[in-house]
C-alpha cells in the first residue's frame, strides 16, 4: 500500500481561521489576512473544534493518491459520500502484471498462503485468456477477486477528514482501510498539525464511542495516534 | 437480478406539485393541497420538467430493493452520492450458497462458460475452507470475485433518479448496471409516470449527448424508453 | 408559526428495520417483510442508534410545511445541506397582506413594540409604492425587513432530522429556529415514535455537549423533550 | 461589491489532468506527474469537458472572499448545497456602520432613492437603538432590511462552479447574483484558464436553455464570457 498527499489547499489552518474569525467580527475581508497573524494557530483551532464550530474546516481540501489497496477497500471507501474520487477503471484498463492484497490471516500460514497464492494466479490466468479471446476487460473482470488492487485520487475536505478517520482509525474498522486511514492522517497532521492534533479514533479526544464493542485497550490507542 | 420497489413517497406527482406551486404563488400551505387538486399533473410536471424547476422533485423519494447483482455493479451504484445504501456486508454475512453474475460474452460460449463455472467452484470452495479453518469472513472474502451477487437497498429522490437513469440507461453505460437502472426506472415510472415519462438516456429527450461515443441508434433507444 | 407534516415515508420504523437486517443477515429482499414482523421495532432501533448504525435512517424521509417564520430564520435553515427545500419566492411573488414576525424581547415592551410595528408599517408601505411606480417586486423587497414571513416546504431523512434537532433545539439555538425545531420534532416523534425517542439537544441522551456555553439546565430540558 | 480568490487548489489544471489521466491507463501514481507533463492542457481539458466526465473537476477547490453583497443575494447563494460557506453572523456582531445595497432601479431615480435612503437611515437607527436598551442583536436585527450587506467566505470545486455559472451568470439570474457570479468566474477563469474556457450561461457553450424565457440575445452573452 503507497499513500501520497498529491496536493492541499495552500496554508490550510490560516484559511480556517480566516473564516472562522469572519463569523464573529466585523473586519472586512482584507483585513483577515493581518488579523490572524499574530494569532497561535495551535490556540484558536484548538478553540475552533472544541466549539465543534466544524463548518470551517471544509475550506481546505487535501489531495491523496492512494494505490496497492484492494478492491474490497475501495469498495468502502467510496461509500464516504461527501468525497471526491477519480479510480482506474476496470473496465477500460486491462490488467497486466496482477497486483493483489493478501490478509495477514492468510499470509501467515505457509500452507493457507500457497492455497491462495494458486488460487489467485489461476483466476488472473482465466482472465488473461478471456481478454486473449476477445471478452470485454468489463467483462473478462467478472472473475477477478477483491484482492485485485485498484488506485484511487481522493479529495476531502478537513471536516470530512475528521469524520473519516474518527470511524476508519478505530480498531473495529476492517485492517486495510484502517491502515490506510492511518497513513491518510499522518500525512493529513504533517500538513496540519493543530487540525488533525486530536484526530483519530473517538478514544483519542475522550471515551470510547463502541460500548460492548470495545477494544478496550484505549490508552494504547491514544498514545499510538497523539504521537503520529 | 431482481429489483423491487419497496416503498416511496405517497403521491409522488401531487407532492412535487405542492412544492412548484408554492415556490411562485402566494398561497398558503394548507391552502395548496386544494389549489393541486384541479389541475393536471401531466401538463403541470411537463412544464415544471422543460423549465428544468428540477429542486421540487427531490421532494419524492423512492426506495428499492435489489439482489442478484454482482459486486462490479454495486460498486459502480454506490459512486452515486445523493442517494442511501444499506448493503449485505461480506464482513459480517459469511456466504453459503455462491450466488454469481455470468456475463453473456462469457455464458454464451459453452466452453468459455465451463471454464468460468469450474474456476467460481473452485474459488467458493476455498472460501469455504478458509472460514472453516478460522480465518475472519472479512479476509476470506478477498479471494470472492466481481461476479459474486450482493444484495442492497437503495433509495434516491426523483431528481437524482432522473440523473442516474440519464447515465446508467445509456447504452454506454455497462450492461448489468443498464438493466438493472431501467427495471428501476420502469418501476419509477408505473408509480410516477409524468415525472419519469421522457427519463432515460439523453436521447429520449432530443440529442445523444455522448458525441463521438453515440451508440449510432437514438430512435430504437427512444421508442424502448417511451413505452417502457 | 405553523408547522405541518406533509408527507413522510409510509411505515418508516419497518423500512428502517428492514435495511438494518439485509446488512448483517443472508435474507433475501422479499424475506425481510416477513423477519422483521415478529421484532419490536423498540428495542431494534434502540439497539441501531446505540450502535451508531445510522445510515439506514436515511430511507425515511420527512416532508414538512412551514409558514409563519421569518426570513432571518429561513435563512439559517437552508444552510442544512442535506435537505431539499421549496421557498416562497420574493423575486416572483409581490407581497399583499404584510405579514411578519415580532421577537419577544420587543413585543413584551409596549413603547418598543410599537415603534418597531410603525416602522415595519412604513416599510411594507415604501414597498407597495416602489411596486406601485414598476419597480421588479426582486428590488423592491431590498426594504423589506428580515421580519418578513415566508413560507417554505423541507424535506429531510431521519438520520439528518436527528442531527438537525441536536443542534437546533439546544437553548443555544436562535429562539425561532428552536421553536420551529421544536414543533417538527413533535410531529416526526409522532409518526416514527422510537426513532425519535431521544431526539433533541444531545443533554437529551446524556451530556451537555456545549461546555462554558452550556445552559446549565439540562434535566429540564430533558425532560421537555422526553414527554414532548 | 468586492470578490476575491482568497485561496485555491495549487495547479488546479495539472491535478484535474492527473486524475482524469488515472482512471483511464495503468500508470501508477507516482508516474502520473510525469506523464502529464508534456501535454497540452487546453486539449486535454477540452476533450474531459466535451466527454462530460467532469468528476475529476472536483479535485480543484477555489475558496472566495465576498463583501459589499446584500443578505437578498447570500440567501439565494447558500441554496448551492455543494459548496462550504462562513458567514458574518447578524446574531454576534452588532452592525455599527450601515452598509446595504440599492438597486439600480431605485438608484436611477432621484426622488425613489431618496425615499429609499431615508427608510433605510430610520431602520438604522431604531436598530441601534434596540441593541442601546440592551435587546439582543439577534432580534434587533429582525428590522434590518435585504439590503444590509453581508460578508462571506465560500469554497467550491470546479464542477460545481461550473455549474454554478452555468445558472447564475445567465441574464435570467438576478442581477446582483449575476454580478457576483461573474465577478467569480473571471477570478476562477485567471487561474484555470483551460477549466473555465466555456464557462457562463449555456448559450455560451452552444444553444440557450432558458426556452420562452431566453434574454434573446445569446450572441451578446456569448462574447461578453469568451472575453471575460
Amino acid at each position: 500500500m503507497k499513500v501520497q498527499l498529491l496536493n492541499s489547499t495552500p496554508e490550510p489552518e490560516k484559511t480556517v481561521c480566516m473564516a472562522a474569525r469572519l463569523c464573529y467580527s466585523d473586519n472586512s475581508i482584507s483585513e483577515l489576512d493581518d488579523k490572524v497573524q499574530g494569532i497561535s494557530y495551535e490556540k484558536f483551532l484548538g478553540k475552533i473544534l472544541k466549539m465543534g464550530h466544524l463548518s470551517v474546516l471544509e475550506h481546505a481540501s487535501f489531495t491523496f493518491g492512494i494505490e496497492g489497496i484492494s478492491r474490497a477497500t475501495s469498495h468502502q471507501l467510496v461509500r464516504h459520500r461527501v468525497a471526491s474520487y477519480s479510480q482506474q477503471s476496470q473496465r477500460y484498463v486491462t490488467v497486466k502484471d496482477p497486483e493483489y492484497v493478501v490478509p495477514a490471516s492468510i499470509k501467515d500460514d505457509d500452507g493457507r498462503n500457497k492455497r491462495f497464492e494458486d488460487a489467485v494466479k489461476s483466476i488472473y490466468k482465466l482472465y488473461g485468456e478471456l481478454v486473449a479471446e476477445g471478452v470485454p476487460a468489463e467483462d473478462a473482470r467478472f472473475i477477478l477477486p477483491n484482492a485485485a488492487c485498484t488506485k484511487i485520487i481522493v479529495t476531502m475536505n478537513a471536516r470530512e477528514l475528521l469524520h473519516f478517520f474518527s470511524l476508519r482509525c478505530c480498531e473495529r474498522a476492517q485492517w486495510e482501510i484502517r491502515e490506510m486511514a492511518t497513513l491518510m492522517l499522518k500525512l493529513a497532521k504533517n500538513r496540519a498539525p493543530f487540525i488533525f492534533r486530536e484526530s483519530g479514533p473517538s478514544c483519542v479526544r475522550g471515551t470510547c464511542g463502541e460500548g460492548d464493542m470495545t477494544c478496550g485497550k484505549p490508552k494504547e490507542i491514544r498514545k499510538k495516534f497523539t504521537s503520529l
